[in-house]
């Protein structure tokens, strides 16, 4: 339930831009670690204090400062005075309970988007909140633990793989979302591999502990639809809104991101559909399983408790019971059981219960 | 289902505009208190009678009018013509049946917010309606009983906290507001509970008692989202219409106000979604629980009403039985009785019905 | 069913405008009733022919001509055409089997709406249609029957209660509107009180007769909703069109109306909600008490089927049953009865069926 | 199935304008009759050959073409080529498996319409193509066999009925939508009937037969739904779009046909909602059917089976006995007997079984 | 499952751009196909080398280009740069797990589309990805692997059916969408049979298996809409965007394409609700033959269970039983059997269960 509800009590009541850590603690010290990199130039270094990435600001290169783990409110002050970010901004970034939004403050953009990776033992998704602040010429990048996700990111940077060092600092925040989004595929990869072996299941075996499983699964996609949702709108904000920020050049980018985008909830709006269907499937089968008990219970009493009542006649103790003297009266007794079996085995058979 | 609908017959038929109190009188007395403040000065008073009031309305200073309790009609009416606010507005603050609305006059704007707290006693939500008069320089809130959101807000301005003492009315108001808006977190957060605990119950244990509580929170949630959903309306129209009384730099927490009300929403519409899969799940929880109850009786019948059969065979009381008089024939009996008995396990075996 | 399509052959394969009473006669007797005032002077008088309405359309007075019954379709042509109203207007005043609409013909405005009342024996929601026509200086008002909703009105302007005498005309048709829509919230109380009632049932005595008045409320809210929805998009029109007809004075008064509309709205859904989930509550519920029938049924058979077979083995009427002669053996069957019926017994109350 | 989808093989494969006629042949010869008529001339003939329409394309008066039967493809093409319609639509006419639409080729304007009439025999909906071609001065009408909702139309131009004489093409056109949607009421008439009288069935007598009436039902609206819904956006482009042929004076015509095709939508939701509610009133019904079975079932069992054990206790032939022997042992297991059924009758009227 | 995400972990983490096929190898070999035409010339030829296509390039006439095969990068990357493809969309192209989109890249249009087939063994739908760049005189087309949807154009141009030869480039791109559109009745049809059959099973033999075949339809209906829905947007689009590329002429063409696209979707969202509703009734069904079975042991046991009863009691040994000895008391016995009988008969007749 706290992957719900995160918004604690801790926060509530103080004015609005009050920096609070809302959210677990996921990584013990705060890394930050910066790039600095144009056409030609490239410096990589993790920094022990933030003062140390303000000597970057001025500089015309591209510079990307990634802080893994927001408990040190302090990190984050600084930098916001640094880079004239909004307080409001500082808090949303320190409350790990956001929805995914885009606003665009002019000097700046602030993303608040979700990662999402799956708990190796519980098998639960969980999500990160990744924050972006895009400006001129700098990305600064905020995670609650430290991942790998924007790992090939620097490699592509560092290596010059690709346009990326040709580009600016926009092409660098779309390349970083872009990553995430990508990741959301693995993520969908594996659910879909549940969803298909539950879809064998249902029919041939649909056991109670099923029912748990589709249960979890359906959980699993409300809060997977919650984080990547909200993901489309900021995105088309992106594209529709005119920033100075963004080159022309790298729109053709966000749309593909965009298209991409698009195709995750297309596919979780698919697994949701398939899991809703796969519950009415269980009920049915439910349903077929117990008319099946239900007709072997029906198909032996209905045949023995006649036969029982037939011996039943002729255990009683009546002294005048002519049959009783009748020497092929027990045989009889044995036809008559005979012909009642047939007959309803035969009337079972019309039915098609056999 | 007073909390459903409450619009009584009282106010039927009369011409609009006609000052009527409409709801519960949750208070003893009207309690008026006034908070005048400035960066530099403050002052706060619990004022007798409205008229001490209106001495405030020319100062440049921005006022805050607080009324608990609303059945004084007398103390609104006068409030009202001091302040200029029309007829059906007062009606409206009177008749605590609304859903949240926002409505610009040009000279105030009038809200009608909704603040949600939970009985202690029957655990239900009940909400109280809260309305907003922002002017240029003064606001007025009406509150049916004494509540202490509002709490955090004074101390703030009586302790300079956050920048609320250098900002203007709109300010107030959006702080006001955003109160609100922060309870139903807390509010959402005790759901919260409540549905983790059941979710729990639905598969291990669905006893009839748990149907009794999926439906109680329900119903909690149709009372809870009627009341939340409006507020997204409210904030946006706030967010587009350009009016005078809302400050340029407002508009950055208004926006953050809007994104915490759509998270409020989220949540109850994730809360909405998990209950009603909480339901299929429960049907078919007691779908299997009858599946099993059947195999059991089936299991039972089948195998021993054959054996009585069997049994009431040889005991009926004819002359010619031949097997009644052989030795070995009890025996033989026994060792029918246990193939028939070792047949039938297997058979459901074969059936996965052990 | 009646209620549902009333549009009967009669007016089918005639020319559009031709005029025909579609609906059930439901006044003995046509009432033409005007009342004509400003905001000194007052006539109200009931007229025999419709042609002595016809001295008041030049006077500057605001005239309010009330037709009650629509059988006389002469009378409805008369007024058609001293007040120029188009055919097709007139047809739709007859046919009683509208939804709610408003035309603006420039010179007039034309309001179809639907009044809604309890029928007394039945229990069920009946509507009658009001149509009103509201010129510069005039509104007409055509009833079916003779009713009371618009009562109050007329006292209002007999009394000078409230501002009507000081209003136009397009204030008394927001008032006749208004009062219509004040209607819908006495029905809505009423069934409010079935629903509550319904809920305290449907968990703790499923009844088969339950399953009846479910339906039939379900009915009655389609019924209802059919009737009350398009009026929310009739008064958002009549907000947006800048009719001349409609004074700026009496916006603030439709906008009011617009929300009781918006509120009677989120009522029928609240209702629709709550009712939807009573059926699935009441499905559980007999699954529920299935449940328990099985148990009690299961728990009979499984300790007594097989008690009865141990009786009749014993029964068997076999030359040599050495136990048969033992003196301890019947006491000893009596100690396996017990046995197995604790075991049994334990059995079911290890699986909490007892 | 037939009814769902028509568009053979035959067309696949061919160049866009390809004229292929796709459908039933539901008529033997294609009928072609002409009315011309101004205010003051009538004229009505029935052509052998699709030329001798072609004289009446320069009369300045109106000009109705009906075709009925639209299996002759040479007729089609020779009358697309004299009145220069766009091979595409001609494809369109010809192909009726085609959804409504509106098309304004600024010349012409070419509709697409369902008319919809009950199959005598199986009781089903059928649907047929009605095409028209609407000119300046003529309107062209294709149907796929010889109908009678367009009689009375014929008749109002014959007899001078209402304005149609007067008024130009559009009306006329106007006039033919009218005649279609009109019959859609007494088709819907139909369905209500049959909706009431299952309504009472439903509840009081679920058989399984009646599951089936649901069924077909249902599938009948969903193919009524597909014929009508498109039709509310046809008329609603023709009342947007500012075509030339439509005068200014028609738009009150068209406004009342929109709201029409609105009723008639609204009608089949709510039909649609008293369907899919009796479905889960069956269900339910189902339910509480079962629940009876079973309470006999176990009421029966409940109280047999453990008298029988008794019986069989004492049907016992152990030697030792003592009970056997014991004079008033017989009545006293007749009042154990007499106890114990009392005291399960007394358990069954308790939990309410009875 | 592999039909619902393909998208591979292969192309991940690399910079967007980056050429890597994605999906199936579904031919040996690529097939390059050249089709040059003017409204007199016409050339076919298959090339060996990519090269030999970009002599076209430059020539007036117009060029179909259509690649089957996707598994040499190298071809579609020399294609690319010959005709100023940007990367991305070459990315695209590669990728076979995309949504069907339209881009106007203002020198070229271009097109993801999914063309559908049956898979003859698995009945199941599967679908290729096809891939359109239109230029101003030229056409590319990318398939998985060699089809014959395209062979009818193919004819078409060839022997210069229709209007084609006459035509642009627009035209021949319109063609080629027009029969993967047209293509799709063809499937639509197979799976309307499919469902016809499934229909006429539901109410008179709801076995298991069907309950598979429902839920089989139900994905293949799932994943039809997931390819078929985003054409709309995309002819959409194509029709509102003011490209260049499409003369005016090719308009009326791309209206009648996204009718037919309408009129897909329609029938795809049909076939859903009638599933759906054979899903209900399926459940319906089984509940059905539940209460029949139900029914037949009720019966069964209520008769012959009291009937053993009897027996019993005569069967036991008590030394004093007055009746035993009574010489009528046989008979007597049977008639009361013969009396419960009658009486039990009776009730379940009058309870309409027989």
């Amino acid at each position: 339930m706290a992957r719900l509800i995160k918004r604690s009590s801790k926060s509530r009541g103080l004015p609005p831009g009050s920096l609070v850590h809302v959210g677990e603690k996921k990584t013990e010290k705060v890394r930050i670690t910066v790039i600095d990199y144009s056409i030609r130039n490239y410096e990589e270094k993790e920094v022990k204090n933030v003062e140390e990435c303000f000597s970057f600001k001025p500089k015309p290169s591209i510079t990307w400062i990634n802080i893994d783990g927001l408990h040190e409110i302090d990190v984050i002050e600084k930098l916001g005075k640094c880079f004239e970010i909004h307080p409001l901004v500082l808090e949303d970034i320190l409350n790990t309970d956001q929805r995914p939004i885009m606003e665009d403050f002019e000097k700046y953009i602030f993303f608040i988007l979700k990662m999402l990776y799956i708990d190796e033992k519980s098998q639960e998704i969980h999500s990160e909140q990744v924050s972006l602040i895009l400006g001129k010429n700098f990305v600064i990048s905020f995670q609650e633990s430290i991942g790998d996700v924007f790992d090939a990111v620097r490699e592509r940077i560092r290596k010059i793989k690709g346009r990326i060092r040709k580009m600016g600092s926009d092409y660098l925040a779309y390349t970083l979302i872009d990553a995430i989004v990508d990741n959301y595929f693995t993520i969908l990869e594996k659910i879909g591999e549940r969803v298909e072996s539950m879809e064998q299941d249902v029919v041939s075996n649909p056991e109670p502990e099923l029912l748990q499983r589709i249960y979890n699964l359906k959980r699993e996609m409300i809060y997977l639809r919650k984080s990547v949702w909200p993901l489309r709108e900021v995105i088309n904000n992106l594209l529709r809104e005119e920033s100075k920020l963004i080159k022309k050049s790298t729109h053709i980018y966000l749309k593909d991101l965009y298209d991409h985008t698009i195709q995750t909830i297309d596919t979780i709006e698919t697994f949701r559909d398939m899991i809703s269907g796969m519950l009415d499937i269980y009920m049915s089968s439910l349903s077929n399983k117990m008319n099946e008990v239900m007709k072997v219970l029906t198909i032996f009493a209905a045949i023995f408790i006649p036969l029982t009542f037939i011996a039943g006649i002729y255990g009683m103790n009546f002294q005048y019971m002519p049959e009783l003297s009748i020497q092929w009266a027990y045989p009889a007794v044995w036809i008559v059981i005979i012909i009642v079996t047939i007959s309803l085995l035969g009337f079972f058979k019309h039915k098609r219960w056999l």
